[in-house]
């Protein structure tokens, strides 16, 4: 990675950072199959900032998480209590970093400016990231929010490079889902893709510069 | 319907006119459970789309289409030979309209002015349409590739006013499709959902002003 030059390090947060599959948890409280009632979520949850960004109808992402939610439930046919539902829309403000996180990210602290980019809404962000002990490694945590429209448009990833005092090439972004891998490789950075379960990337662009297991493989590479 | 005062009516075309199921068929050949591949080959497909508008990379329908496919051949983890993916992707070019369609179009034909506006590239729009014995009833056929971008972009929508002689106010837009319906009515359209499955509609803004089951259906409602 000396190769690549890099004085930044920008994160994904949900499926990269922190684990979205703890929301699952949660969701046993309502479901017979969390599982597969947290992952119609998740995929409700991104169709919908894709639309949303699509149409130019912005809404935040917590908002647009309560629209994915309230989806999913009518769609399992399930009775939902407004108190479990607001369990539920809280599992995301408490974000369960993977178990390497914490561990690593002060090793990577040490050589490269650390910060956030995701399409969480700010509050999202402060409150989950607060919770989760990691906050502190962090220069920068930023919201797409800021620009009203969510990843992959280019202009969510244009942010870090209004906020940080780095060039395009100068900076890492690191992500695990695929659609955020080709929208940071074609808006133009350097881009790490932590591939945790061996999924597939969407062949919608050039591959990423590297590819890793978890953040021990990144430490050991860069 | 006469409230609504239209005097044109335009409709997608998969999923509303033809039947995408039917590609399923030919997913017999390579799949062993050709509903779950035919149904991720067309998730994928869209997502595509969805991400293709947003980076600002387009590539036509039929380019998705092959990309969505080749990931989905991936996923399944099944061997397919060049003869069978030719298969598969013809099948895009011979589409089926869903059975009380042919009967139906005529008898709109009569009233309205007719039109479709698809996602399709213009190749698959005109061979797909020659081929299914429906083309004649549709005075415009008009595909997204004009403006280089996929619903639900308004830019989308909008293709419709630049071609036909009518005000939005006078076009009903008809789809079965989730996400079409919700960006026709953001776009101004008066929409008609055909729910032709008791599917659930994304909670994305505005109601559509009519909901059928089928064609004879909207025949008869309007």
């Amino acid at each position: 990675m000396a190769r690549l030059l890099v004085k930044g390090i920008v994160f994904d947060l949900y499926g990269t950072v922190v684990d979205v599959g703890a929301v699952a948890a949660v969701c046993k409280e309502v479901a017979p199959d969390p599982v597969a009632f947290n992952t119609h979520w998740r995929a409700k949850q991104l169709e919908y900032t894709f639309l949303r960004s699509l149409m130019g109808r912005y809404r935040d992402f917590w908002k647009v998480t309560e629209e994915a939610l309230d989806f999913t439930i009518q769609r399992f046919t399930i009775q939902v209590t407004s108190k479990q539902r607001r369990h539920l829309m809280d599992a995301w403000l408490h974000p369960t970093p993977y178990p390497e996180v914490a561990a690593a990210l002060p090793q990577l602290k040490e050589k490269y400016l650390l910060a956030i980019l995701s399409n969480g809404s700010r509050r999202m962000l402060l409150t989950g990231l607060d919770r989760s002990g990691i906050k502190q490694n962090f220069r920068w945590i930023m919201s797409a929010d800021s620009v009203r429209l969510y990843k992959p448009s280019p202009k969510v990833y244009q942010i870090a490079l209004k906020r940080m005092p780095l060039k395009k090439g100068e900076i890492l972004f690191v992500s695990s889902n695929s659609f955020d891998v080709v929208g940071a490789k074609n808006f133009g950075f350097k881009v790490c893709w932590i591939s945790r379960s061996g999924s597939l990337l969407d062949p919608l662009g050039p591959k990423p510069d590297l590819i890793v297991q978890n953040f021990d493989d990144l430490v050991e590479a860069i």
